[in-house]
């Protein structure tokens, strides 16, 4: 349970709120590498932390995030050209590089060639990397820019990785939270057969014992947990990480069906929309075709979508992929597949996940999307929830008393690795000491 | 016409408002028992006077009308799975009885079995009954509960009754007012040719005495009143009721064509939104299939409608009932229809009334769907909504002084039927007199 | 570069707003003729300066623009009975004329009568004159009304002109300010491939020089401007004029393609939306078939649009056309069409003018529609528009002043007339003295 002023203080994020410039101190997911693959391509929209910006790749194929709207008049640059190494606005032909520098202002007589001129018209840009398949960015102060992302997933050959993101209709919290929270995927996620589970989770593994023993351990990237669950004689133990402030890696079930590790980022889109990234991946070899059809199938992640310009509250449109299963079709949910399949009548894990996510209770006054944390009774079980929230707290605090976050310069989390067990023996501290992902080389650095 | 802040004391209803807590001191319907017929069928999403409710019949038949959301973190029980006595939360399977009891905690190893957690743990809840294939529900305080809902229609037996509700996108007291107005008949529901009457309203009775001479009488329960209508050398005389907060008796025509009393409750969903409730009945008999293939077919009350999950404003979705003819459609208006047909070009009297009700002038700063009551110019006509404005405005204020509102505990109402009739002579007086549903039996009390 | 208060002072017309009572003296237009053009047809939804009107006409032929709502309880008189001389309320009979006079209530038995308090319940209604085919609405006070409408185009014969209007998503200086912004039409209509220039543009025209020479006159109705490009040993001169507070006359190609003048009227409907009127028109013959082919067929003003009801925020409908391009389709943008066909791969003109004045950046704390003022970087090649700001400001600020604006009575744009030349030599003042629309007859004024 929060206070209405902490629970403010962790879900808005806008430009100026405490939350959002603790956003700032971290590299973000921002768009896949995919959707801007072609130099000279369509410039794809996106609204991070209620600030909207232009996703581009130019004429020699370099990557830019940039202001969405042009430093003349305000025009909306998505319906920019993308030529000759830069977006040029429609309305009057100015040019704007992928660092946001104006080189061209051709509509007046005066200032054409006046390089004073073009150098007070730039447009706003942040740092990127491409990393995993994804475009990360970084809109935090320049002299506080952390290591570039390097998760075990982000150095995996291209073959061996899927990636992906969509919307979720919620406060970016409310699926950060669901991430870090073990024992839900007992009821959640549980085929009432077992041999239809989708998460490889069954009868005899996760399932059966709905309520696990959760052990954490402080790191200094956010924390570690294990899941105990029992199972028969031996035990069922899931270690898994969460690394500040919205990351997620998550252990492969122990059956023959998911075939690689995975894991999320909730990038906020502004106060009540998420971006999720969803990745899946093997170390050892590339994904099959059966294990990427099963992945593009949509019964985990990411669900079934399509890409759309939607707009968004008073906004103009964002692009962005949009779950066919949403909250305006309550989910696909069938009540006689509930009663005899599975635990929700709803077919896929994420849709599984934003049904009881996307529409809790809303705050006070505030639109749905933001849940009440003010009403919760929260127990042993949520221990990781309680626990991120008070570091998060912790950091946010920090840094409005100018004190920046340690786990954004974080490098021990380039070695996390979750991973899934069954024995009888074991304890957190002892598989994390034993499965580690190998050092990036000095190249990944 | 009242001044702004009587205006705002009237319509607005949401938790904490004066007139929200005058409505919390009487039973409102809250959904129809058909709707919730089968034992642990889907649960129905309800908005009551601003409160997200969920109602549902468990394993043994017994309803319940609960908080929406899991006490645990908020999750929407609607996706819950109703089953063996509860509803059984889709996230982390939290379990709560129809009185909202807490009954399992199972993903929480130390606490699964521990009463006292449990019983810190409830959600929500709020008796209810059935009556009149209805189910209603008493959201104020426990000590202050009224006697159960006693209408001649609620007593009934089944087959004698048609219930129905459905949206009406304005403020309740728009509706409400609608209810009481008896000159509007002649106008927005006039036939121009009088054999078409959906109302067995014909030229002869109530079109062509547009100015009814309007009589009150002050009762417990709220007011009675006649309005008298020249016919050539006789009245057309129509007796009807207002029942505090909002219900009405309305009686049939006397013609051949519509064969059942009715009325209507309008229960306010939030300040901009209503679900209306209507009941036909006959005292005598069963309705027989000519009458309900007529009250199904959409001239009257109900209109035609489709059950819908919607989203209201920035809120998550009911299940309701949507009108097909709308303000989205203009009501599906044909102006050739209102040249030659009806007064309106508008089928229907339920969207005639929708038509002219939702589309109202908004007040100051507020959204569409609640008047403006500083512009009106009321006339003697008007007497009917200036006497149920004046009684509940004493109500309100009453309340706010601590005073209950008699008009709940009221049991005058349970004998108050709506008559119509044609004749040279009468008063209303008279008519009350003559004219009385039967008392109760003792089991009915 | 404005400063927040001034963007705010500019943008706000609702009742009350600074820039709403400038609006209010002058005649602004309403609703085309031709959709109201029988006796007794259905009335039209308006919202000018955020008040809810309806134009209708009555069985005499006169038109009348009136409060949407009826005196007596706010009920909406769009579903009225436009019968015999006025609207009859479809709810209880009240009858209205085109001046809003209240001329019969027929549902109260003792004031149906009763002249004064007729007179007692009249509607709003403000004066209104047709001229070149528009309805055309003054609604400021009464002693300040300045003379009637008296362009060329409108007192050209019927068929030498055409008119249209269609909903713009912004505020109404977005649009009024593309209008008289020269520089925009080299680039936004550019066609790359001449010969297909929907403006008759082509490269040796417009495109060629995308950086006029701009000179500026000062007018009493707001100011004439010449705009010259070089074109070989010649220059293009395109004269224009902006008529406060936000008519342009725009002078047709000098090619064999575009075969009028025209210009538009930016009204607001709210401070989000506006109406655009267009007008084409020969001064000396009437529009051929092909040239009203041309115009209707979508490509340069109005855009292919369909009439609608639409709900606008949240408030109820107004019945407006709408353009088939819009944002929710992103103007129908064709990456392809852009790399090879034109500038921004959107078809026709007004469509490429909404798709960068419509998602402009949002002001601070403004849903999208109006554009964020404070954050420009304005260039010489802006100066009509700096300039008109800058008029409109003083405009603005005197009328607070209590000094009414000397443009709303000016006569001397009757003989303005834009036009377009190429040749050597030249200047603003030469052109205008040489051409000139002839004097309106005595007839006309």
């Amino acid at each position: 349970m929060l206070s209405k002023e902490e629970n403010d203080l962790l879900t808005r994020v806008g430009p100026g709120t405490p939350m959002g410039s603790l956003f700032r101190r971290f590299w973000l997911p921002a768009v896949l590498s995919e959707e801007i693959a072609q130099p000279d391509s369509a410039p794809v929209r996106l609204r991070i932390l209620s600030e909207d910006l232009l996703a581009f790749r130019d004429s020699s194929g370099r990557v830019g995030l940039v202001d969405a709207y042009c430093a003349h008049r305000g025009a909306p640059l998505f319906f920019a050209r993308n030529e000759q190494g830069g977006l040029r606005c429609a309305y009057h032909g100015w040019k704007f590089d992928v660092e946001g520098n104006c080189v061209d202002i051709p509509n007046d007589c005066r200032i054409k060639d006046n390089p004073r001129v073009l150098a007070a018209c730039s447009i706003g840009s942040y740092p990127v990397v491409e990393a995993g398949g994804v475009v990360w960015v970084y809109m935090g102060p320049k002299d506080r820019m952390p290591p570039p992302p390097n998760f075990e997933w982000t150095r995996v050959p291209e073959g061996h990785r899927h990636v992906s993101r969509w919307l979720q209709r919620s406060n970016w919290l409310q699926g950060a939270e669901g991430e870090i929270d073990s024992s839900h995927i007992s009821f959640l996620h549980q085929e009432l057969d077992p041999a239809e589970s989708a998460l490889g989770v069954t009868g005899a593994d996760l399932a059966v014992d709905g309520a696990p023993v959760i052990t954490l351990k402080d790191m200094a990237y956010g924390f570690a947990s294990a899941a105990r669950r029992s199972r028969g004689e031996d035990y069922f133990w899931r270690i898994s990480q969460w690394v500040a402030p919205m990351f997620s890696l998550i252990p492969r079930a122990p059956s023959p069906f998911f075939t690689g590790s995975g894991g999320r980022a909730w990038v906020p889109v502004d106060d009540y929309n998420t971006v999720t990234f969803a990745y899946s991946f093997r170390p050892d070899r590339p994904l099959s075709d059966e294990e990427l059809e099963l992945i593009n199938g949509g019964a985990h992640f990411p669900p079934r979508t399509r890409k759309v310009a939607l707009a968004l509250g008073d906004r103009g449109p964002i692009d962005v992929f949009v779950p066919e299963a949403g909250m305006d079709n309550d989910y696909m949910i069938d009540r006689q597949m509930q009663r005899t399949r599975n635990f929700t009548g709803i077919w896929g894990v994420n849709a599984q996940d934003r049904s009881v996510q996307e529409g809790m209770r809303a705050a006070p006054s505030s639109p749905i999307g933001i849940v009440d944390r003010t009403k919760e009774r929260l127990m042993g079980s949520d221990i990781a929830i309680v626990t991120a929230r008070r570091k998060l707290l912790a950091m946010v605090k920090d840094l409005q008393q100018g004190i920046e976050p340690a786990a954004a310069s974080d490098v021990t989390h380039y070695t996390a690795r979750a991973i899934s067990s069954i024995s009888a023996t074991g304890s957190l501290d002892q598989y994390l000491s034993e499965y580690e992902a190998p050092q990036p080389s000095h190249a990944e650095h």
